[in-house]
């Protein structure tokens, strides 16, 4: 069904790929470009800082409402906490700030004075909550504490590349406080169970949901579980982390409530969230060389219409464009009607594909003559003729299946980059070669998960849930002791 | 038809009063006591910083949605500037760094090192825009820019009082670029004009709309706008400000594009925004001794059901009640269903009294015998029995009334309230004593401006649009030269 590309189009697409350097050539600098070139961001005039352009904060606009959507529906509500967080908080909790204090901005002065205490811009606000939470929660009754918030947040990070790792980002944090053990160990796993249906079902992104290892979890933290998805070039992203807390923070800010026995207990917290990376993730899960390939569900246009501008098509086309856009409008698709005289629709047509839309809708001449538009697909490049009076349901249906295809294109590609090996020098191959996901035992020993870091620059990103039977049978990868988890290795961003 | 409370609940509104200093006697004191147990908000450990808890953080929810619909729909997008802005693009414009440099909070560390050079925490983002639209701008076919952001604003502020003044708030702040300085100032209005409509619809507060003064006017702006709502101790609340920046911004930052003539010109500029500001309106219009009262269109919670909690209501009372609660839900209304075991069904009402919700609904086991409920308007206290099969048009019908009784109450207000007057001295006793909007005619010179602040803390609010016929017959308030406009003074928050 898929049809090749005209001449015409096939020029276009060369002077496209001579201002972006290809995915295959470069995949770093293909990133980079391409972010740019489509207008999703720009680098700011401040170091590792970057701007987040319309389009590309359109997308965070739909994550965040798909997103804020599930917290909502899972009990949560949202509030706003502050920017700062005054020094002694932080270091209430040793290895919290042990964790974040290499990575704070600091505040020092304000309006013409010193500050006698150094603010923090908050690197995350697990300090500044717990201490609000302890003035909040008396009783039993009060809990749990199910509070949400949207905010940024900065890190003073020494690599940075847009969206991936900048100084400043944008995220939600997830905050709660709960009577027992059980119940914020219920709340972590619940959460990243959201997590991992979002980013699937949203993103079209598969990902693995697992454990973190003690060297890889948060900064305070008991337990850190995370999803983890596998770029086109092999690499793993963390797209969202759930923290269970223990008592870390409640011991430290007194966070303390009656229990239904009448005994004062600390509270047992977590906290959670995702942010401004994912956008990144969704460019290199999905895009290719000719550029971005949105996802339906968060792409800022799904449709973009470009009339055929031949002999007097203002008057012939136009009019017929323009209602379709109405038409698909109405049924809450976000569409752009692209009538600007300035370029051709060869122009257009690459133009937006390399900004992702996933649904291009070309009508021309003939096309209003014949009662008939082409739709063509962005993951597929299919063309397909649809008669008027079934525009709307086509587009639904069309829209529905490249949301599926992109997710199970992912899904492929994380399959056949997901190998398994008992034996370390293949290991070192693949990862250095192939990189991709590489299953493997390990004996949960931290000084082997750091050797194998040194030595191949993987690291062990989950320890997944549902391990198989006799684990201990097998010996680890690297020390040949007995086993303790089958695990997954990649090299990550 | 309103009731006159019944002994019992009388006893709770006195139970309450304990708790919160009554509007009438300190309304300062209300107000902040108010936000406080209200949970609308709470103190931070910063000086001039709070919290902005889930019942307050959900009203600036409603107020970002319903304002960033109107936003979108007249053709603007968001997008994400950075947090930090150097020090020397703030000292390019030399007007608006001396208007913003004593509010500014300067990050000075990073991680370990000093930095070279300081990072204001945003206290607007003119500069930071401006320094990227230089970079975005090359013809006049980029414009006009229509861009928002949704931020975080620091500004180090010495006198504090929550939701109207912190150190940190919310808000949105539009910044847009233009082909002509017509172009432009039509964007100030219409932005204007759309924040009056806004406020006036759904928080159900009426403002007067107009220009500053010279001396009034956002450092770096050629003109700006306001609206200016009465809040009920009389005092004026500058509500949402719109800037005609001109070229200030566009020479400092060398905004240039080739025009249609292949031209190169300066563009225009305008800046405009509102903040979490609101949400103190909402409490200081509408507000009353036995606390919030919140208009349904922003209303955190519109309806609450308080089932009775009399014999087996548990059988009998809440099935209904929570058949209730889904039915008005579906209808997208924003309802909680009040079962809460340790509380009495008075204590349940004048909590949520308190609280603000504009609907109670009661239903207790005559009720569902009767297959009937009670409504009870927040606005005017009054009790409707409702047949069981009405209940969703007619909490829909009361919601609406309540809306409109609010703005028409808080009209009535400002008529009330704004006096005329060609006579100093009764100027100065009605400020000293009534306070309120006072419309008098005014020469145009800062110099007496000025003087009439000193001497009674009244500064002019705006200068309305529609001026009347003959200003020029009438004399200053203050110095008696000829009169050039007809403006509104008042005292302000």
């Amino acid at each position: 069904m898929t049809e090749k590309k005209g001449g015409k189009e096939l020029v276009k697409e060369e002077g496209f790929v001579k201002q972006i350097t290809p995915k295959s050539e470069d995949f770093s600098r293909w990133y980079v470009e391409l972010i740019r070139r489509a207008e999703l961001a720009d680098y700011a005039p401040l170091k590792g800082m970057m701007v987040i352009r319309p389009y590309g904060y359109s997308i965070w606009e739909n994550i965040q409402r798909l997103l804020d959507q599930r917290i909502k529906a899972s009990g949560h509500q949202n509030a706003y906490f502050p920017l700062f967080i005054p020094e002694s908080f932080l270091k209430k909790e040793t290895e919290h700030l042990q964790g974040f204090s290499p990575e704070v901005a600091w505040v020092t002065q304000g309006g013409q004075e010193e500050l006698e205490e150094r603010l923090a811009v908050r690197p995350t606000s697990e300090a500044i909550i717990g201490y609000m939470y302890s003035k909040w929660i008396r009783s039993w009754r009060d809990l749990p504490v199910l509070i949400n918030q949207w905010a940024n947040i900065v890190r003073w990070e020494k690599v940075t590349r847009p969206f991936l790792r900048t100084t400043e980002f944008l995220w939600q944090e997830g905050h709660t406080a709960h009577e027992t053990r059980e119940e914020a160990e219920e709340e972590t796993r619940l959460i990243l169970e959201m997590y991992r249906e979002f980013v699937e079902t949203e993103l079209a992104i598969p990902v693995i949901a697992g454990r973190k290892t003690e060297r890889e979890k948060f900064a305070g933290a008991m337990e850190t579980y995370s999803i983890e998805g596998l770029m086109s070039d092999g690499r793993a992203l963390q797209m969202g982390t759930s923290h269970n807390l223990g008592q870390h923070f409640s011991r430290v800010f007194n966070i303390r409530f009656e229990d239904r026995q009448q005994q004062l207990q600390y509270v047992w917290q977590t906290s959670w969230g995702v942010s401004t990376r994912l956008v990144g993730a969704l460019v290199m899960t999905h895009g290719d060389d000719s550029g971005l390939k949105f996802p339906p569900q968060v792409a800022p246009i799904q449709v973009v219409i470009v009339p055929i501008s031949l002999g007097n098509w203002k008057e012939k086309v136009l009019p017929q464009a323009q209602k379709i856009s109405s038409l698909l409008r109405e049924q809450e698709m976000r569409v752009y009607l692209d009538a600007r005289e300035e370029f051709t629709p060869g122009w257009k047509f690459s133009e937006w594909e390399m900004r992702g839309v996933p649904l291009r809708l070309e009508i021309g001449p003939r096309d209003v003559q014949n009662n008939q538009v082409v739709l063509v697909r962005r993951d597929n490049r299919e063309k397909i003729t649809v008669p008027l009076s079934e525009v709307v349901a086509k587009v639904h249906q069309v829209l529905t299946e490249i949301q599926k295809n992109l997710f199970h294109l992912a899904g492929q590609f994380q399959q056949e980059n997901t190998c398994q090996t008992e034996d370390y020098q293949e290991f070192k191959e693949i990862i250095e070669t192939k990189r991709g996901f590489l299953k493997a035992y390990w004996c949960g020993q931290t000084t082997c998960e750091e050797k194998i870091k040194e030595e191949t620059q993987a690291t062990i990103r989950v320890i997944p849930f549902g391990q198989p039977e006799g684990v201990a049978t097998h010996k680890c990868l690297r020390c040949g002791a007995k086993a303790q988890w089958l695990v997954y290795f990649a090299k990550a961003y």
